[in-house]
């Protein structure tokens, strides 16, 4: 079980110490997501090292489709396979299954679905779930959980969130189980709950006073930045923070833009993790603090300045926006990398200093600036 | 003009240094392929120095069509370009320009061909090919020549031969001219000679015994690993090099396997550039004293060991056969950049030791102890 120390509050906003058995995570964090147990964009985790990431996120699903979690659970787990010395945190699979639309049926003992490499039929439960997490021995395991349309309609949702509440006890029993066994490469591993109930504000909160009765590791927050406005997101954290344990971190999964995670904060949020810095990376759109740049623009051919000056990543360090700006243009992987090094090291570094600013008592005031730099699109 | 010192020989193998305005070439050197100012597989410039690069080798043709060499020369030339601090070698454009086909039509004063880019006309002759190498600003620039197919009639060879001959004296003035005009980015840039000739022995003697009279900075042999047997470009060098001036670099262009590389630093060679070992590693084959590996085999699954036991590379370092397997059945980017890591350091770790052994006069030993550890396919 992870110890969770608050640091330091400012209105809702926490800086907290998170240890765990892979080391000490402080929040808020930004995970930064190695789907199949890599960063896309050719970033190992060696070179995490040089953009400040604290947990690095892998995908349940995608790594029992391939190489599968025999593989990785012969291999001694996740974190010496990929070479990660820090913390790593693996989502249940529920979430790229439930996306797999009409290829999945759901049923109250789980969902049977096709995979998406070779079509071969798949069945996982809350069980299935967790051994394998287990077997890839991350630090932090997911419940399963349905994720429903955030526009699904209230008899749906109600349903698909009760059944959700007992794929969690059944998740939480499973982990506990597994955790005892001596071949597990984890005994330690922790388990976080997620609340879900689409944009229903009683949902949510009876969903998290509930969830909060059981004595989980963490909080998440699922269903969200997937089609309702940010106005509605941001409502959904108002009214269901306050309703989740508050000696336990809260995750809001997949969110979001910088904008989305600086107001994440502000109401509670202490993890995060989104593939936007890696896919807006490998299309050569950059984030600053004046806003994002897309390098393929013809102004930046002679532009012999970083992408951001004064950033410290590896990319401003050494290059020019008008050789990343060539190589973008020639398809050389190596445009592709420095980018997505870059975009880690952004975001990394902004919730890194709205640790520092909360712990300082001046979030409120960095926010602000912070807002005001970004152009509509961050 | 470069400082040539032959440190130690074995037979008619040379370990020698070179002193260039960029830095020092310790020869037999490996020079790493970055067709447009990257190498392909992610690897910047900077990530060459982990790797044991001496000189990284640019394509004249691909940076004249994109960038632009004028992009180039604004930016301060190649090196500040792309972020390498050690000496550059650009080819002249000629061989991508040949190989080109039915695209280009051969004159007296040059080649008329189209672009492979957006198909525009552009003229190559020797003076536009030193004006864009100018513009690059590499360490040593190469002469413009053509390449004839190892293959064509002994009557076409001839006449490309000496007009070839009559393209390096248009090289070398045009070169003189433009390191004298004070805009130029780099007054000192060398210039080296193309000796060709197909597999005709007279016609090759002939030229290298006229291209010697020129005092040139170094000088090539071109034309070969384009279509003859092994045998048959050992024997062009046997009889090629002593006609060369021996106070001066030899290269061998685009040359080639490991076992082709000790076999030519036997007869005599100081420079090799290849695109093997960042191609092959793209797709997953690594070079390993005991033969080539394929990743991708169903063997590698679970092996945990590195690509090869006791290697100092990047990739070795942290990564199992196992992992980069994974990454590169994927098709993760890392798994690529991981790969062609390896087989530079392996390329370059080659010749490094090849010249030690020369140092200590027995090369001869090393290279049968290397060729017999090597498969068939090295």
């Amino acid at each position: 079980m992870g110890k969770y120390v608050i640091d330091a509050t400012e209105g809702r906003a926490k800086a907290a110490t998170f240890e765990t058995v892979h080391g000490t995570i402080h929040t808020p964090v930004f995970m930064n997501v190695g789907t199949v147990a890599a960063i896309k964009g050719a970033v190992s985790s060696v070179d995490l090292h040089s953009v400040g990431t604290q947990v690095e996120l892998c995908n349940t699903y995608h790594l029992h489709v391939r190489p599968g979690d025999d593989v990785v659970y012969k291999m001694g787990g996740l974190r010496p396979f990929m070479c990660w010395d820090g913390p790593v945190l693996t989502d249940s699979g529920g979430f790229q299954v439930f996306s797999l639309g009409e290829l999945r049926k759901i049923k109250e003992e789980g969902v049977y679905f096709h995979s998406h490499v070779d079509g071969r039929k798949i069945f996982m439960g809350p069980e299935e779930s967790m051994q394998i997490q287990s077997h890839l021995a991350s630090t932090i395991a997911m419940a399963f959980d349905e994720c429903p349309s955030s526009r699904a309609e209230r008899r749906y949702v109600e349903d698909s969130v009760k059944r959700t509440e007992r794929w969690l006890v059944r998740s939480k029993a499973e982990m506990d189980r597994l955790n005892s066994l001596p071949e597990t490469l984890n005994p330690d591993q922790m388990l976080f709950g997620i609340n879900q109930g689409a944009c229903f504000d009683d949902i949510r909160i009876d969903n998290a006073d509930y969830i909060s009765t059981l004595d989980l590791d963490g909080y998440a927050l699922g269903g969200l930045a997937v089609g309702e406005t940010h106005e509605e997101m941001y409502h959904i954290l108002d009214v269901t923070v306050p309703h989740l344990p508050q000696n336990k971190p809260v995750y809001l999964m997949g969110v979001g833009t910088p904008a989305n995670i600086l107001e994440g904060i502000e109401r509670g949020v202490d993890f995060f993790d989104c593939v936007y810095p890696s896919r807006n990376g490998r299309h050569g759109h950059v984030y600053t603090k004046h806003g994002k740049l897309n390098l393929l623009n013809a102004k930046f051919e002679l532009d012999e300045s970083p992408i951001e000056e004064g950033c410290g990543c590896p990319a401003c360090q050494h290059f020019s926006r008008a050789y990343i700006r060539h190589l973008l243009k020639a398809k050389e992987m190596l445009g592709m990398r420095l980018c997505v090094l870059h975009n880690l090291y952004f975001y990394n570094r902004m919730v890194a200093d709205a640790r520092q600013a909360i712990l300082n008592n001046n979030f409120s005031e960095y926010k602000k600036k912070m807002l005001e730099g970004f152009d509509n699109n961050m």
